[in-house]
């Protein structure tokens, strides 16, 4: 009745998902306030007001066919602003020519694989992993590889892992910086790691090797924190989003940037274009790529969240937790307690109220996620119920131990 | 740099992309005024008030994370909603719980298409037909079985030829009606056909052969026209949009509603549901799924689409052209004069001011399409135009010929 594909290693659902539906029936059994829900990354902020003003505008503005079919590319208007926010952090100028709307990263890293792969090719991604890039790879008969990123590298490249993992069936690396799960970002030297090593192997097996940044929190950063441009490798693209940063999730916006400079550049611009119409997108909200125009630059203030991941770090320093800390994004990435099981460890947590995800879930086992996409004053609330249930948990982990 | 498929298969566009083109840089060479582009089944009307009032409403309507992630199957609220619509052609009643909200029909399509097929399953698809069918069933490693219905038919279904094409790799029959091209309207005896043989066809091979009737046209259709139920027959399901009948192709708003008798219904939902998500749709746009329930029941006013083909129609009469009286949709699909090439005489009709789409690319050599989606007075006022191409261009082909 159904594809042997999506039953076998879809019908579970991800581990983000499981753990996810884990809280919600906890809350259920045990009352709401008894649970504290840190599965998912779903920004808790409101949009910024610029865009429920310019909403409020687009709705009361008719024009003739304003919510007809747009190209496949999306709205030249859309394109030129997203390219300016693209813009901001790419060294390389990026304009409108470059850009297809796409219905969030999501909508983008499908698009883009479709396009590129051919049954049988190897698409590189490094654990710790957004788990659905599998299921993107998969889709066009991709082959994920996975690279480790280590804790004692502090989650950066390493360039002997990734070397190992090169085939000449390698048609694409994808990385995720700033990243989910661990909310670091990809420094200059891990950025060139990438490109030299990518740019090297190509020459060797003469077929160019896409690189993919899913870029989705690229402004939901420390302020410190500098997005490295990877447009000086010619077959380089990035996907983004208005998800997390302007709080629009549900409005299913983004783009893919591509290299101004790849050879080819129309053909490419006009494949991608036309796949996304074939994979049944068509083309991204209409109302949405009106919208963007006019809210320019703006996103929630992004200083919230890093206060709210700020503040749940010092909860795991007086906890003497071990992580890397994060410069960006909602996540946080500790360590399982070494002598610790990661799973009867989420369980546990979970039971004694604090839900978190496993990092089995990201393809890398003895950690957990942590998600703080909250106001500072929820994650302050939170924190003396957070390190009760935590000790509670040791402790009853250890002492479960001891009597078996 | 590409995928063999998309280089192969798609770079060049649709024949229908390919005709709308060849309008735009005719209009750019002689002028607006002097081409009248019916390529495109783009609906000129605006969208009901009701659907711009519920617009309004929404935009100043802002609840904690109403912009957020929905659920994959979409808003319970637009699920309900789009149930009501389905639930007036449909015998079976359909209910919230049958619905996956998607990004349109064609996500409705390559959802459903993305959870049922394994690699060499063969889907059969009636020609004429909306060519990206083709393109949503390759997507998935399936293979396009064309099915003839014919003029002398009057476009319904051909037992004998339907039965020689089954095999022990059918997986599902796709039907559309009312039908692009032709706007006909599927009889009882024609769904009959199909679920009868399919019925029969899946106790000999001893699996379920589903059925998908993309129904995006089921509200624009004659007054007397009834669209014939399919859910007696249990593997099946409908595509459906607002596109159309609503007037906002460019919102991307749709939905899959299945069967609610169906073995597994739960499970198949969630497949769907799931592979939504892992598609990069995640789910349809928010702001568009909370409008839906707003709008209840309302359409366009669809008279003047009839009103708009009726009059067409009146021209075709006048000018002695065949073709079989369409019974909704926004299309009219003419046979070219026996005598003469189809492709020769589409591009002649173009060059003196009539851009229509060769029937080649509904896989049905000898015709052409005509779209009525305009207003009755734009109809009318370019029938006269109509007339004087069409006979400048018979002459042209006829004395062409004499010369040579």
């Amino acid at each position: 009745m159904f594809s042997k594909y999506i039953e076998q290693e879809c019908l579970g659902g991800t581990m983000i998902r499981r753990m996810s539906n884990l809280a919600h029936s906890l809350k259920a059994q045990k009352g709401n306030e008894k649970v504290i829900d840190l599965t998912l990354g779903n920004p808790q902020l409101p949009p910024p007001n610029a865009y429920i003003n310019a909403l409020k505008t687009i709705a009361s503005t008719e024009e003739p066919l304003c919510h007809g079919y747009s190209s496949t590319n999306g709205d030249f208007e859309a394109r030129e602003a997203i390219a300016c926010i693209i813009d901001q952090f790419e060294e390389v100028q990026v304009t409108s020519e470059d850009i297809i709307m796409t219905s969030g990263c999501a909508g983008a890293c499908n698009v883009f694989l479709k396009t590129i792969l051919d049954p049988g090719d190897e698409v590189i991604i490094f654990s710790p992993y957004f788990v659905e890039y599998i299921f993107y790879i998969q889709n066009y008969g991709g082959i994920a590889i996975e690279v480790p990123t280590r804790f004692e590298d502090k989650w950066q490249i390493n360039k002997q892992l990734l070397e190992q993992k090169l085939s000449n069936k390698t048609r694409c690396v994808i990385f995720n910086s700033p990243n989910n799960p661990t909310g670091i970002s990809y420094t200059q030297e891990s950025i060139d790691c990438i490109l030299n090593i990518i740019r090297e192997y190509s020459i060797k097996i003469n077929r160019p090797i896409w690189v993919l940044n899913d870029a989705v929190y690229c402004r939901v950063v420390e302020p410190n924190i500098h997005i490295h441009s990877i447009f000086h490798y010619k077959y380089s693209a990035i996907a983004y989003s208005l998800s997390k940063d302007v709080s629009i999730p549900g409005e299913r916006i983004g783009c893919l940037a591509v290299n101004p400079n790849i050879p080819n550049h129309n053909q490419i611009v006009n494949a991608l274009a036309t796949t996304n119409e074939i994979l049944g997108f068509v083309h991204t909200n209409k109302l949405q790529m009106r919208i963007i125009p006019l809210i320019k630059y703006a996103t929630v203030d992004i200083n919230l969240y890093n206060k709210s991941r700020q503040l749940m770090c010092q909860c795991l320093d007086d906890l003497k937790i071990q992580y890397i800390r994060p410069e960006g994004t909602f996540f946080i990435f500790p360590k399982v307690e070494a002598s610790l099981d990661e799973w009867e460890f989420c369980k546990t947590f979970a039971e004694n109220g604090i839900v978190t995800v496993p990092g089995s879930g990201f393809g890398c086992k003895g950690f957990y996620r942590i998600s703080v996409c909250q106001t500072p004053e929820y994650i302050q609330s939170i924190i003396p119920k957070f390190k009760e249930a935590f000790n509670k948990t040791v402790n009853q982990l250890y002492k479960k131990r001891t009597i078996t």
